[in-house]
Formats: structure tokens, sequence, C-alpha cells
């Protein structure tokens, strides 16, 4: 038997080769040549791999019915540069025909997290949301809910326990503890619950720590076809704006290793200072053989987020490669762009909160 | 250690000592005396031990508030003689200043039976609203719901997942497959719902195989002190009522067991022409010696359900005892009182199906 590995969503992973979670999990390796106008991140490798991504792209070229999901757990009052990735999966399904879901996992947020439901909700609506909004989701054309007011979820859900074994949910999780149980069938129910309007495929953009989830739902799917009727459920995994020390993802548990949403100025330029790059050892070293971009996390940060036209990227890429770029230079420049996109973030989600109060949320 | 023996709510039971369960749970064996006017199955040893029956007995006394709650599964068109002691109980408690809640467990009957949500509901509608308010429940008095419209039940169960581990359902259950993590955990949600609106003790008139949910809603009430502030929930289990060939329970698996409600009559004469008795083996040994009322299907029908008057059932007893009595002449009463109290029944649910429409649900 080959050694098993263990993804768990809940914990911090340590993933060193992606091309091996493909290998070990089955799933397809993303080709941004599916889908029309790729994002920059779908173009650049950040989006690496996902499940049945044909069903979609089918979709958006036959202009059929399909949606997008992504859920929040808002078990802080801000959000990181990592975040922002699905994101903008999310939005460019959105602008490719998807009916569009976001949900507030504030049901999670409770028994994970401890954080109240009231708690939860405040936090939606006065920061996820609008920066959620800030970063280009279209809020006309989303449907907004709470897990907790769903009961359409907590029915599927309920149904759900009925077609996963225990031993299956340890072989997943690695545990099976009552709650990571009922954690996993209510994103299950999620998953599929826009599809008690309209059986339709369904994609979720999202880190590829969620695939767990998306596999037993996706087993659900089969087991359940005669009473539901499910239409597939294809994903699309990114990896991880890594931390800026050089650690494989961003983490809530280290500041140090963020860019958060929103962000400090002086605070964030004392991280950048510390940042790890693909700088040498002396900077004669440098202009003489180069920096190495494919170490660096600031050269990660254009590339997942700051820089848009690939063409810029890589006149970056060939200046550092040609040590014509130095790693000062480099970062104060990249800090500049961090300023300019909180800037930006921080207008945008002031607006939005505006628009909170005339949302329409799914009620009950 | 000594043997451990599990009490499964979800199949049938074979518990041949009720005093064996007393000591094997740490159940309170129950004493009428604590308890004002106590009615039939209470004064004759039919409801036999709880727990905390003295929270509920001083509510009573000094007129606090409390509740009493009971779930119904809508798996049948029909339910049978056993079903009808819970009623009853749950009918003392209300006339004696509880606040009513019956809860139609729809979630409950589609996982474990397969019957649909709309079935179930046109089931409780048709059927077992009417059949408890005939049984002499007050339906003004009375809280009802459907679990699967109940998203407060549903929160509250997401949320004791986290204060039940995987060991506990194993060794309260047997098992923990996850859809009996999910009935319990929905069960808890139920038990302890009406106290979202206001901290009161609680009741539960059951059978005893209910038992398991609520000793582990009673853990979780200790385990959530801080967040929630639950009042005790105390419990107060009857025997079943035997099956007509003399078994522990009457089962819906086995028809010719039961005295159901509705039921045909000539059906009913033929059922009871088979039913067990005390009898001796021949009618002389019966006049000489005397039946035995103790081992006797038609007297634990007249002692359960039949005969209000403890004097008339004492009076069979001794007629019996004495030989006075004899089996088939028992029998013939005996269906002629099952056959008024089907008559009776009939009309009473008749009845009740016009109030039904005009019923106030909780709604969500």
């Amino acid at each position: 038997m080959a050694e098993k590995r263990v993804i768990d969503p809940w914990g911090s992973v340590l993933v060193e080769d992606y091309n091996k979670i493909i290998n070990q999990f089955g799933l397809e390796a993303f080709d941004s040549n599916m889908f029309p106008n790729p994002n920059k991140v779908m173009r650049r490798g950040t989006v690496f791999a996902g499940r049945d991504f044909k069903v979609i792209a089918d979709c958006i070229k036959n202009k059929k019915p399909f949606y997008a999901l992504t859920g929040i757990v808002p078990s802080a009052d801000r959000i990181h540069f990592g975040n922002s990735i699905g994101v903008s999966n999310l939005r460019y399904f959105q602008e490719h025909g998807a009916k569009t879901y976001m949900l507030v996992a504030d049901l999670e947020a409770s028994a994970a997290r401890g954080v109240s439901l009231e708690e939860s909700r405040r936090r939606a609506l006065e920061f996820h949301i609008p920066a959620y909004i800030a970063l280009g989701l279209d809020p006309k054309k989303t449907v907004f809910y709470f897990q907790s007011e769903n009961i359409d979820v907590m029915r599927l859900s309920y149904d759900f326990s009925k077609h996963v074994t225990l031993n299956e949910f340890k072989a997943v999780y690695g545990n099976a503890d009552p709650s990571r149980i009922a954690s996993s069938l209510a994103q299950m129910g999620d998953m599929l619950y826009p599809q008690l309007e309209e059986k339709m495929p369904g994609i979720i953009p999202v880190g590829v720590d969620q695939d767990p989830h998306i596999r037993l739902t996706r087993d659900v799917i089969a087991r359940t076809k005669e009473k539901y009727g499910f239409a597939p459920l294809a994903s699309m995994y990114h990896k991880f704006t890594p931390s800026l020390d050089g650690g494989l993802k961003m983490s809530k548990s280290k500041p140090s290793s963020m860019v958060e949403l929103p962000e400090d100025e002086s605070l964030l330029r004392k991280k950048m200072k510390a940042t790890k790059t693909g700088g040498r050892e002396t900077i004669e070293e440098q202009k003489r053989i180069g920096g190495e971009p494919e170490k660096c996390i600031v050269f990660e940060l254009y590339k997942q987020h700051l820089i848009e036209d690939d063409k810029d990227l890589d006149s970056v890429y060939q200046r550092c490669k040609a040590g014509k770029l130095l790693c000062k230079e480099d970062k104060q420049s990249c800090s500049d762009l961090i300023v300019n996109f909180m800037q930006d973030f921080n207008k945008k989600v002031e607006q939005a909160r505006k628009i909170v109060p005339k949302l329409k949320f799914v009620r009950f």
C-alpha cells in the first residue's frame, strides 16, 4: 500500500510539492487554455488543480446554467492576501455566467472558533461582505446567506449523514470527531444547496486544503442520485499565498507571516523589510549572477496579487534574473504597490458598506 | 468490569427485568406519591423509573414554570396501544402546569425510515396530531413544530456536536454511525429548544429505550453551563405495552403483536382470541386454583389502557385469582372495551382533524 497522506482543512498544512498532491489525490491538473480569458492566477499556475473542469468549461462555452459558491468563516475582523485569490476566482466565474453564492459560515465559526452567531453576523456585514465586494464580487449578482439561517442546508446535512460512513470521515479527515462530522455535513449541504432550486453543475473555487469536503460531497452526489439527482460538483484549487518568511502559507496564527487586509502602512513596510527574497549573499554577487525570483516571496506577491499585466510581470522577472533589480529597491516598489492596493481596497470597502443594507439575503 | 448493556433506542429491545435496568443505568425508581393525582399508569407501576423527579414535583408543588415534551416519528399512518402511554403522561404534566411541546420528527422519519418530509407532514397533520388530541392532549396549550422547520433546533445540534465525543456516542448507542450521531444531536436540540425562550426545567415522558438520548443531553447541559445555563432535564420512563403473544413490547414489524389505533374490529377480535393469558391448562383447573393475572396480557391491557378505576381493576384481578373469571369470557369483555375505546378514539380523531388547520405551529 502506498503511504496515505491526509490534507487537514482545519489545521496548517505543510505541502511542498503541489504535483505530489495532484497525484496523491487524483486531481486534474489545471490547464488555463480550457477557459476563456483566464484571470492572472489562472494564467500563472496559482490555480493548479481541480475536479471536473470540463463540465464547467462546457457550461461557459454553451452558456448553460451553473453556479459558483464560496463560504467565509468570519473568525476575525480582517482577511489576508491569501484569502483574496478565492475571491478573484469566484469573480471570474461570476463574470462568465455563474449564479454566485456567498455564504457566511457562522455555525462553523461558532463551533470551531467560539465566535457567537451575533458576532459573526456583525463581522460579516461590517467587513467580510464589503471586502468581497471591494475585491470585485458583484453584489447584485450574488446570493448571500447565513449558514445558521438556512434550514435547507441543515435538512440536507441531516439527510447526508446516512450516506457517509464513520470510517470514511476518519479516512478523509484523519479523525471523526462529532463536531468535525457536523461541520463536514453542513459544508456538503452548503455546496449542494443551490441545486435545490435548479439542478445545474457547480464549481467551488478554493484552497486545495478544502478538497476533502469536495471529495465527500461528490461521493454523496453519486449515492443520492435517485433521491436528488444532483448535477456534478466541480472544484478549482489554488496554491496558498506563501508566508512572508517563505513558509507554505500565510497563517493567522503568525501575524508577521501575512499581508493583512486592511493593514497599517508602517507595520506593512516593516514586515516587507523582513520578507524572504531570492536575493544573493552580497549585492556584488547578485549584480553578477542575478536573483532567483522563483524563490522570492516578493515576486510571488506580484504574481498572485499585485501585477495584472503578464508583460509587466515578465519585465520584473527578467530584470531580477539579469541582476538589474536589487532586493531593497524591489521591496520598496512592492510595498508601494501594496499600499496603493490597500488604499484602493479601503476606499472600496467603505463604499461597499453602504450597499450592504440593501443586499438581499436569502430568508428562510 | 461489570458487563455493560446497551439500550438501543432504534432497534427492538428485549428487556426482561425492569429493576435490572434501574440498577444498570442508575435510574431513580418512580414513586407515585411524589406527584399529585397520579394517572393510572403512574399509579400502577407502568411508569417505573426516571431521572430528577423531584425537580418536576417541586415545580408542580410551587407552581413554577416547567415544560414537558414529546416527539412523534410519523413512520406509519397509525399508532399502537403502546404509544398512547406516553401521551397520557404528557397530558398529566400538561394538566399540572407544564408548557407542552409536541414535535414531529420528520427529519428522523426521513433519515431512518425513508419517509419524505411531505409524507411526514401529511401523516402528522391527518393522523398523529389528531390522534394525540383524541387521547387527551389540549391543542390550545400545546406548541407544535416540525423538526425540519426548526432552525433553532438545528443550530443547537450543530453546537452540541462539540460537546460529545465519538467514544461517548459509541458507548451509549453501541455504534457511532454518522446518521445516528446526527439523529442524537437533533434530539438533544429538540429537548432543550424550549429553553431558548425561557430557562426552566423540563421533563420527557417516554419509553425507557429513550434513556440514552436523555443521558447525553443531561451531560451536554452540564458541559454548556456557561454558554447556555440550561435548567435540568428530567425524564419519566414507562414500561412497554407487551406484545399480545407475551413478548416484551408491541412491535410494528409484527402486526399480530399489536392493538393498533385505529384497527378493524373483526381483525382485533381475531388477534384477541390468540392473545396470551394467565389461564390454566383446563377450565376445571382454572376454576379450582384460579388464573394468573400477573402473566396475563389481557390484564395488562386493562391495567395500562382500558380500566380507569383502581377498584374496577382490582375486582377483575380478584375474580381471576378466584377462578371466577375465565379467559374466554374475559377476552370477550376486553375486546368489547377495546372496540368501545376505538369507536370513541375514531370519533375524537375526526373532531380533532377539524381543529388542526387552526393550530398554531411554530414558524421559523
